[in-house]
């Protein structure tokens, strides 16, 4: 057990696996090289079509504990993954590791086989109940929770070796070529997929909407795929919308937006070039809205808006606020229609979003972001993946890599939700550094971080409520109380893997 | 000294490499593993642009000996390559070896630098008087020749190890994304280039239009570049053209071109769905041009067309006979205007377009290909390499590749060329088996191969003049004689590989 740089404790080891504790956001050189994988050849007229998944699993000769993937952009429509670990039980396989690029809500159905042992762990962050009942240690199963990039990072570096990638293909021909534009379950960019398709062992596309060769556009291209199944449905793009996408009408949300969208402006980013992320929360769409009426009424042209995209972006690049979305996962039906029509709006890999290991990655040139948070502390560190109560809901998405790229890291949260303070003594769970988080801001004022001390002084002109934030801490504590500590057992859950692949923190089963 | 498979001598060793001889055409398995390269990490804030070539240089830390790579798709309007070389030289560096995607000759420029000992060698194919000298053993100098589909395998296997890629980028941004369809040195599709963005050891994105970021469309992108230089002027896209493209208006062109659209016909491939590919010599688009008609008379909607891409295969897009093109090379500035402004007109790399060794190149696909000859011989065997005084005079380019991926290869030529006979005893230079190629037409008659029985019944049933290509050989050596052999010395100038990386052939210094 050693001590990180935040002074969270962290394990040697893990799951067998030697762990590396985090210590800066930047410092962390890779060692090591791209990885790798077995050529292959493909002669002209040799077929990929397999006639179902358990053909694909045996073309693909998984065994117990080996590692499959799927990814996440129909979110909580999606049917495959609950398809293949079905499939895989039925065939009596093992301990096999899931490294998609997200879990959620629907794939509680994934519940009966890790207790029959099925799945042996997951190479990925959990949304919702499996991650609530491996906090309570009613079901053993380890995680490693990465971010957007850092999964990238993870599949690229070698690390996260996957050996079958079942691609959910909206699009696909008989030879691979895919898109995620057309089609009944269309769900818009495959960007998550990428590393998939470059790595895995096997690559096999999963298809409800089988077209004419060529498929076009092309996402992923037949070179990258083995083999190709057609199945009824991929899932339920109407599942897709899983938050809040509407501007949120609370006037604490819409206070904190429009702190927000001042600090956005006094900070001088709000300029010809500007290039902006936000979330599909109710207050980062209304901070949205209001940058959206400044750049119009100031005739500021965009760069890009990034990140997971909605409609709004889609309205803004058309409105010509933005030169260029750059889209790994549509949030909306509006994003997934855009995508496939709009030559501006394109589908960029998770490695070109977000991965701090290659030549540079989309969000170093991000100048604003808008994040969440479930908690705060006063050195600026985030939690997004545990509630306050100790359970692991949340996977980290974009969150530690948009953070640590972009120049402006703009927390906005509301300073008090059921009855529980967002500043903390102590964090449950650290996501995201400090160091890369700028500005916090509640509806009782905006804390500045010291790196921004030229900001901080423009806010206080501009007379906009800056507090120091042990201050506002103070503040809120004298409304909700000193929360009281919660209480762990020693046994170590899941991992809070940094973006470059050290560990920030880990999760602790709840004692009692 | 081995024979191989066709019978030609080929040396064990080249260079210092120790050669594999060819065998069959889709025999050959790839044992190894994907080319694999050193992670980089770049956080925000860092720079990429650079001052000059020379700081690019510096910064890539070549050294003697090490390997270097530009793109051809500006042809004989490309002038980074001799100003690449002018600055090693400048520098002192020696014993360079070039692993371009080809040279053509503009780059007769390179003589005195390969004479000086700056250039140690070619690992690409060369158009034009290095070869010739070479051949005459005027010039020492190694080459490798390769096809596109060969040097995409060779690098994404690391057989080729390319210490710094210099690409042309038409239009870039200062953080490498890239594109060559905009700005004065646009040349369209940069496909050949992809597989050098992903394996070089460092990448420098060399541009005479820097545009603000984003640059888009991303043809390559930020991820894969490590520097970027800006320069005065890539070259002159007004010589991309350097070949005939117009139909031709020889009688014998014509007579051959209307033999092979009917061979095409009669296969009974020209149907919806129908995939093509033709050069962009004289008769290949009179072959088009008959073909456009056949197809528009009977309302076939085809699948494709891909390789280099003309004007004529544009204007078969946009008429909707084809649905897509797939485009590795833009031929002339019609293909280039359309590459940049029609989603249908898809930039493929030279690894999709024809690398065998992936899980399915493009050529796989491909209905029918028509492509030249300097010499054929009664087994089929095809030299595109050199002509028949032996001098190593062109480039394979897709020739092989195309061959052994189309369900129906033609070879058209004319039965006598400077008073030559096409059909040989022996070629010069094999370039592409036999066993690839479905039938040979002259204006003299049409010969098929014995793979394609049916088509041959079907042909002869429908009175083409079909002839046994021993008679057809016969009735041309009628008219020229039988040609004297050549002789050569016992010297090895130059390696013709195979797609799969075995030696097809040698060429050996002439005598005399």
């Amino acid at each position: 057990m050693v001590k990180n740089s935040l002074g969270r404790m962290i394990p040697e080891y893990f799951n067998g696996q030697l762990l590396s504790p985090y210590r800066d956001p930047f410092g962390h050189l890779p060692q090591g090289r791209l990885a790798t994988r077995a050529l292959r050849r493909v002669n002209p007229g040799e077929r990929k079509l397999l006639g179902s998944l358990r053909e694909a699993i045996l073309a693909a000769e998984l065994k117990d504990g080996m590692c499959i993937s799927t990814h996440h952009h129909l979110r909580n429509g999606d049917t495959l993954l609950g398809a293949v670990v079905r499939e895989l039980d039925a065939m009596g396989l093992r301990d096999i590791r899931i490294a998609s690029s997200s879990i959620h809500p629907v794939h509680a159905e994934l519940i009966p086989y890790i207790e029959k042992g099925v799945i042996g762990g997951f190479e990925c962050g959990v949304n919702g109940p499996i991650g609530e009942l491996v906090s309570r240690g009613e079901l053993k199963c380890p995680i490693v929770v990465r971010t957007h990039g850092g999964r990238a990072r993870a599949i690229i570096s070698g690390q996260v070796q996957i050996d079958a990638a079942f691609i959910a293909a909206p699009c696909c021909d008989s030879y691979g070529n895919m898109n995620g534009a057309q089609g009944p379950s269309a769900c818009g960019s495959l960007g998550y997929a990428h590393p998939d398709a470059l790595y895995a062992k096997t690559v096999i596309a999963v298809t409800d909407n089988l077209v004419p060769y060529p498929a076009t556009p092309i996402s992923i291209p037949q070179t990258l795929v083995d083999y190709v199944v057609q199945v009824e449905s991929l899932g339920d793009p109407q599942k897709i919308v899983s938050t809040t996408t509407r501007i949120t009408r609370d006037p604490v949300g819409l206070q904190i937006a429009k702190y927000a969208a001042q600090v956005i402006e006094i900070s001088g980013l709000l300029k010809d070039g500007f290039s902006f992320q936000t979330g599909s929360g109710g207050i980062s769409l209304a901070v949205a809205d209001q940058v959206k009426q400044k750049m119009r009424q100031q005739g500021i042209k965009g760069s890009f808006g990034c990140g997971g995209i909605t409609g709004y972006f889609v309205d803004m690049l058309e409105e010509g606020l933005f030169q260029t979305l750059f889209d790994v996962q549509c949030f909306d039906l509006q994003a997934v229609a855009s995508i496939g029509r709009n030559a501006n709006h394109l589908e960029i890999s998770a490695d070109m979003y977000a991965n701090p290991f290659n030549a540079g990655a989309v969000v170093n040139q991000l100048d604003c972001v808008i994040l969440g948070a479930t908690e705060v502390d006063i050195n600026f560190n985030v939690n997004v993946n545990t509630e306050s109560n100790g359970l692991l809901l949340h996977n980290t998405g974009g969150h530690s890599d948009t953070a640590a790229g972009a120049k402006l890291a703009i927390i906005t949260a509301p300073s008090i939700r059921g009855r529980l303070p967002i500043v903390r003594d102590e964090l449950t769970t650290v996501t995201t550094p400090g160091e890369t988080i700028d500005v916090i801001i509640t509806e009782r004022g905006i804390a500045v971080n010291e790196q921004q001390g030229e900001l901080k002084k423009e806010l206080l002109r501009r007379k906009l409520p800056v507090k120091e934030i042990g201050a506002l801490q103070q503040e809120i504590y004298a409304v909700t109380g000193r929360p009281r500590p919660l209480e762990f057992s020693d046994e170590v859950v899941a991992l809070i893997e940094y973006r470059d692949g050290t560990i920030i923190d880990v999760v602790r089963k709840i004692k009692g």
